[in-house]
């Protein structure tokens, strides 16, 4: 489903990965971002649109951050703090800092932990928007750690049976290395499709298949039809048969770990709803695999078993099963070598912003 | 759903748990459990039974776990044996012990170190069958901890595009104490439906709703209709297009965790096809709630985050919004009182049972 998100080849304008988050960094620095802080987001940024996870890259998301730090709702220099922690865990107030630069500085402190006594979990409040969260988890990667990253947003998905948002689409991302082959990265909104993905549907006018959203009463529309013009999001399930108090739950799982864990509140508390973008919840943490199991046979068995995966015999109408980070994992060694393609319309919007912040244009 | 499980109130024979208890002790430890042990299993089945998680309480269970001792494929006896350890993990292989067993004693050790360090994690290998895996989460509420379970069976679930079976119905729970409410308690299998709440369609000859299986090339079934003779079983979120590719991704995270960071390989490996009954992978987990933030104020957030749940507006048709653990704690109060209904099939076998192997009948 990620090529839905794609550019049209015919109109993409390839940008060299290097020139994009040079050109982010600079306009991260310009709203006053400290110089690491920037090309650490920047980097978040361009990872996401090198795994062709294009929906949180640059295109989408980085005028979002620049438009809250230049209406103050999130803070360029954070007095971040660690309010409490023990040899395996810490809490951190985020003081409004943007999570896509919290996240990496809390994973680091969870991997430190892991190092230390085995895992570390890190919970983040009083935060910005994290981005691909997946980002986080991979970060664990290199250590020969399995990666876990959440985050807890604002009220935009039904419980189940319920007509009233409660859930963010609270996505999971979980990383595990391999020896030989691409490391698995499961990266999951808890909701059944992003929000995105629908305003892409009636961007081009494309019928919605049935189980994707509710009704405004809340009643899951179950039939393929047009997009009407109000809807609710449905927890991943779509129906209470199918499974809808599992997305539910799950979404309830990463409130309680991120939001209720950090002391950070929840979607729909009073603190929250007053200040969406600087109010999201976080949780990152690292299991150190040697301390369950030799490191080498643990990505010896990864790679026999993913492996044991891409080689299912496949349904009809379809060529392979792919594994959790492999479709990324392709885009990331062709757009690396290809370049990321950005729509002309993006390429505008650089241009415009460069001009307006006076700020060389780089790419 | 849990009331399709249910016993007809019109011929639900009616047993106090105690007595309950009792019986499934004497019959364990008849098969050679040790008593501790057999006392231990008793409370995991009859647990179930209380919360209306029939599927896993002694009509269906303990049958074939007496079985299972009986052939030898589970060890009433297992020398376990914690392989590797660190200050917040450790590996147990537990010599062909049921999980039902084993499962306390591992989750007691996660909870020791998270006393001592903040988290625990115990892997498990070459045990039986876990049972109701909420069970092992919940050990950690009266310590108010957060508790993880999970545990990864033989290949009965497609992979997202797949015509063979690659997973198990991995079931993943989480437990988290509240202060005056019941303790939010999440136990949801990464497939579709359980299995045998599909056995029970056939049983009584209802139709399937779309997307509850797939066919034997391994196109789900998207319209309602009778069950056919033979089906696969999907991965939440049925298709594609709504998501079974996260059911998919969930499903391999248990497998990971439980699996492979154990060292105990995985539902498709050799050794697993090999003994299908004593090759369950577990993982319990505890997070000690003040090693993040002040226990009591999160307990209170819980209360006022579940009580907006609950406070949801509903959309037509239901009464209620539920909070997950909600409807097992309805049934725990109902049939702590009113006793545990059993089929007069059930009571039929436990009069048998205590004949063949001359066990007092308690019930």
């Amino acid at each position: 489903m990620l090529e839905q998100f794609h550019v049209p080849e015919d109109l993409a304008v390839r940008v060299e990965p290097e020139a994009l988050r040079n050109m982010a960094t600079s306009l991260f620095q310009k709203v006053g971002v400290p110089q690491d802080d920037a090309s650490l987001a920047a980097d978040v940024l361009v990872t996401a649109d090198l795994r062709g996870v294009d929906s949180h890259g640059v295109s989408n998301m980085l005028r979002s951050y620049i438009r809250g730090y230049n209406e103050g709702t999130i803070n360029p220099n954070p007095v971040w703090n660690i309010e409490r922690q023990s040899p395996s865990t810490a809490t951190i107030d985020c003081d409004a800092g943007l999570g896509v630069i919290m996240g990496p500085k809390a994973m680091e402190i969870a991997i430190e932990k892991a190092k230390n006594v085995g895992l570390g979990m890190v919970t983040m409040k009083n935060s910005g928007h994290m981005g691909m969260v997946s980002y986080y988890a991979m970060l664990a990667l290199k250590h020969d750690m399995i990666g876990v990253a959440m985050t807890a947003a604002g009220p935009s998905v039904l419980p189940t049976f319920g007509s009233e948002l409660r859930l963010g689409t609270n996505p999971i991302a979980v990383a595990a290395p391999a020896g030989k082959d691409h490391p698995f990265v499961l990266d999951i909104a808890t909701s059944v499709v992003a929000g995105n993905k629908i305003s892409l549907a009636r961007r081009i006018g494309s019928l919605i298949p049935g189980g994707f959203i509710a009704d405004m009463e809340g009643t899951p529309i179950m039939e393929e039809g047009p997009l009407p013009e109000r809807y609710r999001n449905l927890p991943m399930g779509s129906t209470r048969v199918l499974g809808s108090h599992k997305g539910y739950g799950l979404a309830s799982v990463v409130e309680i770990l991120c939001g209720i864990l950090s002391g950070g509140g929840y979607a729909f508390s009073p603190e929250s709803l007053a200040h969406p973008k600087g109010h999201y919840r976080h949780m990152v943490a690292a299991y150190r695999i040697d301390a369950f199991t030799d490191a080498n046979e643990f990505k010896g068995l990864m790679d026999e078993w993913m492996q044991g995966l891409k080689d299912t015999p496949t349904a009809p109408g379809h060529d392979r099963v792919l594994v959790p980070g492999q479709p990324e994992h392709e885009s990331e060694l062709d757009r690396g070598e290809k370049g990321i393609p950005l729509h002309p319309e993006v390429i505008q919007w650089f241009q415009d912003i460069s001009k307006e912040l006076e700020v060389p244009y780089l790419l």
